[in-house]
């Protein structure tokens, strides 16, 4: 009539025994920053920076508007100051380090975010005026705004950046998944961007931990900057850290599923076409395309 | 003990007062459709399409159904007739105009919506059997209606290509895009889409605005049917809604990852081998597939 | 000042008529499992694995944790146990066949699934120990639990396989539907995977039904693992079931964007360049790599 | 850092283990009707009676009203049906008496309840426009409707009066409780009320469960209409059913804080003064008032 | 299998029909204030005048509290002012009237009722004061505000009067009974009630619409402050708006139970004991108690 | 087209700077616990208790049900434990102490609290039996615990008096005004009751700190267990603590309306009848009635 658990709720039990796990010195099990209450503070992050698009606030005059903006912002930096605690805690735990006053340590580290968002707002501007004028369909950069994928991208990136250049890996990286999975578009944190950057479609972007983008780029769907390999050090172990994935120059144009592999550089104001897998530097104002190469002979598909 | 946040909240207000802004003659900001509301709407639209297996309703005798199907739609057509009157007023202002009577003009697009709903459902039908009929792994059309992401991105695309038909296009975006981001198929609301259209697995599909499909046809993911480039007017600026995306005959065959671009014809009942990359038209019942060039020597990857 | 809906409303009904469906030997339709629910009993299933990073639960000795463990999976089970007595009768009707007792036959094989449970979690262990080791930038197991889309693919994988073992095609269906519009990774609840598989990135993945995969197996973004072509009987039909799906040998990895089709297999060791279209088998410690073929002409994009 | 309790855990079921509880033939403990399910089915039922004022429903043309009707009355309908089999299960069970087929006379009941509801809200209207008609403050039936205790009482009253009647003691009563916990006023299921009955303020009104009330009868706080004394069988147990409350005929009313008490006529007619006590009956037309009894020596008060 | 309610539907439509409702010129339904909305707004009210107790908030410094209150405000206000345009027009239409730019007319209204707020808190200060001195086991002021339903009543009530001065009957009434239902305690929105009032326990207190309550007042549970009859026109209609309840001078104290009835005056300083019935005015500084009046006969109780 | 609120919010600043407030050393404002937390905390806590009727468990076999008793509990009392904490804290700077290890002290108070949580389940057994012997219309116990508000305002009783003897007066008072909200039953958590209570209908009773009632006691609704006076010291101060409220001894019935007042006895198996007015003590078994003193001149009413 009822399950029998008793002995699996044992064996669960033992089976995260034996796992790995991060503990504090008096062996308390660490808690880590949790995805769900970071969406909810980067919900209120961009409400605060875009509070009559995203923010469900009247079209007020600047006065009640700086209210919504203030509670907004101070609601979510207060909530983000919990979760850079947790952060700060686990990593001196994995690095067997002293942790003095993280709070305070992490109030700082807060502050200092937020002392940027003036500047991320302005450099956000220059993405969707981007998008509006790359996209003949725009009609207005309100509904850029609104409903492009690649705006969502790219305002997750810059936010998730600046947390990475604090040094809070781990949140970082838990705001960039969580664009990932709205967007299919998958940019590391650690990616250097430059203003007025546009991605259309977006589906399968993917863009590596020390890619740099110059200004007035232009990605379309499942284009790849990627590593080309790993280096490996005299013990086999990966090499962290190293410049690995593509420099892409201002104004250049990447189109759709083009796979740019290595720390090779695309001179500015280069065009890379569709499909084109590039291993190589190329100078500015190069047109890369994909060889032509066809045959009409039916060989099968790729049904699943 | 507390975040400095006043001066960040006066150089945000400064930021949003440089950018641009629609605004009505008074000088008040106006809203845009709420891509929140809409999602709550079009959910309501589809159960009341489908109301035994998307509304929850109990398998009920027709007359206490129907007042499930009336009661859903009824509030899901008002809360639509709130967003379009926001597009109307949007869009006049950003075209300088006067609006007479938006809500008026509002009811009358949403019974056009409403009246088409029927044939929308006849053809929803047809693209759940072309599922059930071409995937060996389905069981029944109820279980394909229920579970696949295909069906779900041609069920949102064929509201959406209504909506965009009736000259609602910041509305239909919103749409379009919250199938994408669900899905990872991405099908601008403009593409005409013939029934019994079917796409497997999905990610990564991307259909143009004047892509044109014809009966039959079934697509795989990754699947890209765009345009090969923009034309350009004498000023360099972009010409709009002229015709660019590709033509899909009756009963074709695009395999994953294929790539078509720009207004070619594929001819009916032809097959495209995945991976293709295509930008001539082929006549009828072609098969084209993708030039083998390979080599063994390795020569990297593309780890990230 | 209102809609008119009457007409609308019956032609709705109307062409819910035509439309097939399946009903039970008095003619009422019959419910199939619910997407929604089983969300949430398999969110509930993951906290009573990961009761520490999914389960919000404290940071607790043994003896608390496990009264969560016990309640959340007890509670799981419980409403398991209902989806899988609709997909039992669902089934037994579209076969024609009688259910005898299907509440106890639920019972019995959600029993069997929760006997599994432990295991489960020991191979789910290692695929996080998998990409821990395999990505040079994840800093502890934790976070990888917490933020990457492959281990959430996998962990869902790991619990639809199961129940697609246990003969639930539908609820199994179900749940991988689920994973791969959070995360774009399609893989068929079928697929075979042995321990300590990773998948970075992920977008774009598809694994088909009857595909093998061996251990330490490591793939990126937008693999294909699919079948070349479908087996057609005498009458034109498609004959379901076939291994029509690569087999993918211990410790191989494929690099982004590679496509391998049929049944053929792919020797272990081997690594399977980025953008590879592959179909033959190749044998151990291959190195496959994509042919170099490129021109420099411009010949446009596929901007859409 | 936890506490501890195993042992409080194990306290608690044997405390259970010890006490009385219903039980089927296997044993099993017997759920009874949910008060929190009955709350939001006694809404729905509530919403469909007056669905412009309850019911949130557009002020729409009678045709759009019907579907929000229809949806909400079947939808509480399917609600109620599930709690009254509980009832029916359990009543069952407590008797030693089997059931059979719980469910079909479980339809059957609920069926007859809501033949009943078109009468109820004629008599519901009934007391609205005494309620209007008694209270000069009152500017429209409407106001009345939305805001006034009393009405919310006897909305609630008629309705558990009908459940009461149809053998469902248990759910009548919960549905009185939970109307006694939001107005103070507290009616037993039973009572007999007749139509145009009104209370005004209402709280710490008592009726007792076989009250018998006339037309026009109107009431003021703290009523109290109860037993005097409970009968006694041989044996000493009480004796159940027998009418033990007051009767009060057409067009009676009583005062604040007046408490009438037994199995006593009211004739019709009568006013009953504020804070009276009356344990016996008074002919029609009559004036009954508290004696007049005052000292001023102050003897204390009754603070607390 | 279903229930039958086509037939009830109907029958609750013609019931409707036959009822009194109030339309506009085009015979629309007329929409009310909504108790949902309003006890929303309401307590958006209540959290920017005690943003520290009611809303929270952290324990912020000045400038991030502002931002809480602010927007707290505003969104309330922006709330009630829709509520208040919904008054209007159906006050206007029940007297024939033509509303001129109701939004303008609610606006004004609402920055009136908006004014007042800081005075409003001055008094209720001076409320929580009065309980903190009032009542020995009051420990701190914070504690009256969070706990004693006498202080939830009398915030409601210095609310529901302002917007009663305000022409806002209905609005007033709603928010009235909210407070009503949750502690038991009812007071008219038009009673008059002067700073540093107190009731304590309060279940069953009644003060009626024409009420004037002086400084530094207390009263106990069920004290009735009624009208000892209603004035009758020359046809027999209740004359409305007479002063018809007593006058309670500054530091007079009531003690549970009593009852006075009518325009009497009750002079400053006087102690009524409890239970006391009471219809005549009493001179400054009375003492006045319940007559003694006893048997020890027992002659049944009020057992229901 | 906006509200003026700038002033107001300043205002309302200004108002809370004058206003006492609790603060700490560095002058940061303290927290209290909160009613909302405290609402939840104590549901959990009565669910642990009776996890079949509250909780919402399946009638599960002992092993489940433990689980959920386990899971709830510890939840219960984790959040417990925060309110604690702050009572701790706030108590401390209000008396100007310092506070060494709140939390460690909060956590041997919660634990002390659980602790004697099967006891408290003991005496709630004899309170349900109580009233379901005392009862007539009672058929169960179950559905005494279900639907008799005596039984919740005696169910939170018996919790709230557990941390007022722990020292915990706010949280007492918390939890004791939500049951006094939903019942209209005014229970001061220091009132010591004995077992096999019952309080019948229940609206407007009051029973004062320092009453002791005895067992197998019967109250009806609108009976005040109340102070006759406060006494005051020589500087004209209340003086707290003192036996101010009435001893009911064992098998005592007070019927409804009876008001008995100050630090009297009322003797065991005595009956005091409805809307007594009692200030002095009676000996056992004595049977206390009203005074018969009415008269039939109609003297107005207390219509308000």
């Amino acid at each position: 009539m009822t399950f029998k658990i008793d002995g699996i709720v044992g064996a669960l039990r033992s089976a995260r025994g034996a796992s790995a796990r991060t503990v504090d010195r008096d062996g308390n099990v660490l808690e880590l920053p949790s995805p769900r209450d970071l969406s909810e503070i980067v919900s209120g992050i961009i409400s605060s920076l875009f509070p009559r698009r995203y923010g469900g606030a009247r079209a007020a005059m600047n006065g009640a508007l700086d209210y919504f903006v203030g509670y907004t912002l101070d609601k979510a930096l207060e909530g983000l100051s919990k979760q850079v605690v947790r952060e700060l805690v686990f990593t001196a735990a994995l690095a067997g380090r002293d942790v003095n006053d993280a709070e305070s340590a992490s109030r700082d580290i807060v502050q200092n975010f937020a002392d940027r968002l003036p500047a991320i707002l302005e450099i956000l501007y220059s993405d969707v005026r981007a998008a509006y004028d790359g996209d003949p369909s725009a009609k207005s950069q309100e509904e850029v705004l609104l409903s492009y994928p690649g705006i969502k991208a790219v305002v997750h990136h810059r936010i998730a950046h600046v947390l990475y250049k604090l040094d809070l890996p781990i949140i970082a990286r838990i705001v960039a998944e969580s664009s990932h999975s709205a967007t299919g578009i998958d940019i590391h944190p650690g990616a250097e961007i430059g203003p007025s950057f546009f991605i259309d479609h977006g589906t399968g972007v993917v863009i590596g931990e020390t890619a740099v983008i110059g200004e007035r780029v232009r990605l379309y769907q499942a284009v790849t900057l990627g590593a080309k390999r790993f280096s490996v050090d005299e013990s086999g172990a990966l090499v962290k850290g190293l410049p690995r994935h593509p420099i892409v120059e201002d104004d250049v144009v990447v189109y759709a599923g083009a796979t740019i592999l290595g720390r090779v550089t695309i001179g500015r104001g280069s065009t890379i076409g569709g499909n084109v897998w590039l291993t190589r530097s190329v100078p500015p104002n190069s047109n890369i395309v994909q060889a032509q190469a066809r045959s009409d002979t039916f060989d099968g598909g790729a049904g699943i």
